[in-house]
């Protein structure tokens, strides 16, 4: 979570992201301390964990949801959370990769609220940090085979996801954004769950379930980023918004607004399939067509019913209540969020 | 090996490498296959299994240098080269995926005498397909741990040299070159010998030994590597030379040149330090210094001198002479290649 004055209730929200930081960041800071200099550079910017000149800041970091989930579900299964840093650390670590190989992608030049990595660093050297922090990620693991696994999974689902993103898939229906969600986020959500069931030694069934939760967090999680990129707060979220409709990105609101059988459905087909590149008046044209539709409402619906369907999951194992209401806290800081 | 006319003897020369593309080219096949379709066009381009329209084609491929290190360290240790094929998959597709990101981070234009493949998909889609190849290597491991863990060390090393390589070190001498070869070349060479020996359930000493050879043949290899990148055949090589020139990259034969105490040394400096783009006849220029300092026949001697320790450390090992006599024959090979 970017730490600004703006959203002091979600900090406080959710007490199992400050754990998730104080726990992970030590770790990762480790890895980044061990790449090469030009590297540790980049990543340690990357990270949020100092600024361009290499010197050590702490308020910009991400939200650690991932090492958040990873935690939980080993406490959920009775393990302390300090025997799950590794897998936490090795989650948040390929979180960093993706962002990372993302901006360059698709050049976005922000990340929460600085200039994206390989605007400071160059091209070339950011996209070295990302591969040596999806490295990284896969060595933390080592001697934890069934862990390893999961995350290497998840890491071939995530490039699935990102390679469907690139370009507008076939047809802009749910089913088809739910099958890009899944890879994109659900993927390491789901693993960050599950890893953390198999480092705390749970059974094949209770990994199982939190592999079900965190899939349906990944859905909810990525309503809210599609909400947050067109309804977002530029200031709170670190970047601008609109750019995943002037990519022209499957975007959930869209989904929405286009199955709409009202005229915003015929006026939103009209806008996004101009070849043209969208300029700040089309973005407010879409935006007004999804307010007619109630795109938004209904995205923010759809988010609420996979947190409600992941606490169900959660809800079938045995677990002090306090855990089972921090997994309540968690789920509602994921769909509360405003960054 | 770049199956041209030219080079008929070569092919012939060493027979595991023929062997290592029979038994891993259908397990890289798998792998491509598996990967979203927009990576499975680029990877099956790259790794020269098919054309830029996805139409299957066999006679682009690499040398296959690695798989046959992973599969000759393994028969050395008295296991079928079989048994070693997921080692040779994954060492193969680490590989891969390193040239497909050097391409787009160097622009390089040409691969194997072909366009690189991000000038044919694009550079995002390259940059994803790299990446799902990496993530690939590491998965085709799963349940092999220890040869797992091999890999992703090697992969941080490449990682690293990869990041040294971006950029003059700080000094032109034959220990700094080394540092960097045996990252950028070295650490997955070794890998491969190791890792064929821990899927023949190799002692720890006889895996020490196979990685120690490894090591050598890097440093051969990259010797080697840097003579072609000045006085190769791009015919043969299927790349331009003078590129490690122009981009002023650390390479063995311009080391020894500035280490000669004749006047090519003072002529070198000149050239390299010159802050303009390179042109053509600056190329020449630097040839003809590195001629006249011998350079070409110094590089030439160090990768001989390598290759022997390699043999030396392997003929500790107990094997039948005909094994040795295939790593004889790979060894001769490797630095009597022309591409």
């Amino acid at each position: 979570m970017v730490m600004t004055a703006l959203q002091p209730d979600h900090e406080a929200a959710a007490g199992i992201l400050p754990l998730a930081a104080a726990l992970t960041t030590p770790a990762i800071f480790r890895v980044i301390g061990g790449l090469h200099p030009r590297l540790r550079a980049v990543a340690g910017y990357h990270c949020g964990l100092a600024d361009r000149h290499g010197v050590p800041m702490a308020a910009r970091r991400g939200k650690m949801l991932r090492p958040a989930l990873v935690l939980l579900a080993a406490r959920t299964v009775g393990s302390a959370p300090e025997r799950a840093v590794a897998g936490a650390a090795a989650v948040q670590l390929v979180h960093e990769f993706s962002l990372l190989h993302d901006d360059i992608m698709d050049s976005d030049p922000e990340r929460r609220g600085r200039l994206a990595a390989w605007r400071v660093f160059g091209t070339s050297t950011a996209l070295l940090a990302g591969n040596a922090l999806l490295a990284s990620a896969v060595t933390v693991l080592d001697g934890l085979p069934a862990a390893q696994s999961e995350l290497t999974v998840a890491m071939s689902r995530l490039c699935w996801g990102q390679a469907e993103d690139l370009h507008t898939g076939p047809e802009p229906s749910v089913t088809h954004w739910e099958h890009l969600a899944a890879a994109k986020s659900g993927a390491l959500l789901a693993a960050s769950c599950r890893i953390g069931g198999i480092l705390a030694d749970a059974d094949r069934s209770a990994i199982a379930e939190l592999g079900r939760a965190g899939a349906h967090l990944g859905l909810a999680f990525q309503a809210i980023d599609d909400w947050l990129g067109i309804w977002g707060d530029p200031a709170a979220t670190g970047k601008p918004v609109g750019t995943d409709i002037a990519a022209r990105r499957l975007c959930l609101p869209v989904v929405f607004g286009l199955a709409d059988p009202g005229p915003a459905a015929e006026l939103l087909t009209e806008l996004l399939l101009v070849e043209s590149v969208p300029t700040l008046s089309d973005f407010a044209a879409v935006v007004a067509a999804l307010d007619l539709s109630h795109a938004g409402e209904s995205t923010l619906a759809y988010a609420r019913r996979h947190a409600a369907s992941a606490l169900d999951c959660l809800s079938t194992l045995p677990m002090p209540s306090a855990v089972l209401a921090e997994w309540a806290e968690l789920i509602r800081f994921l769909t509360a969020r405003t960054a």
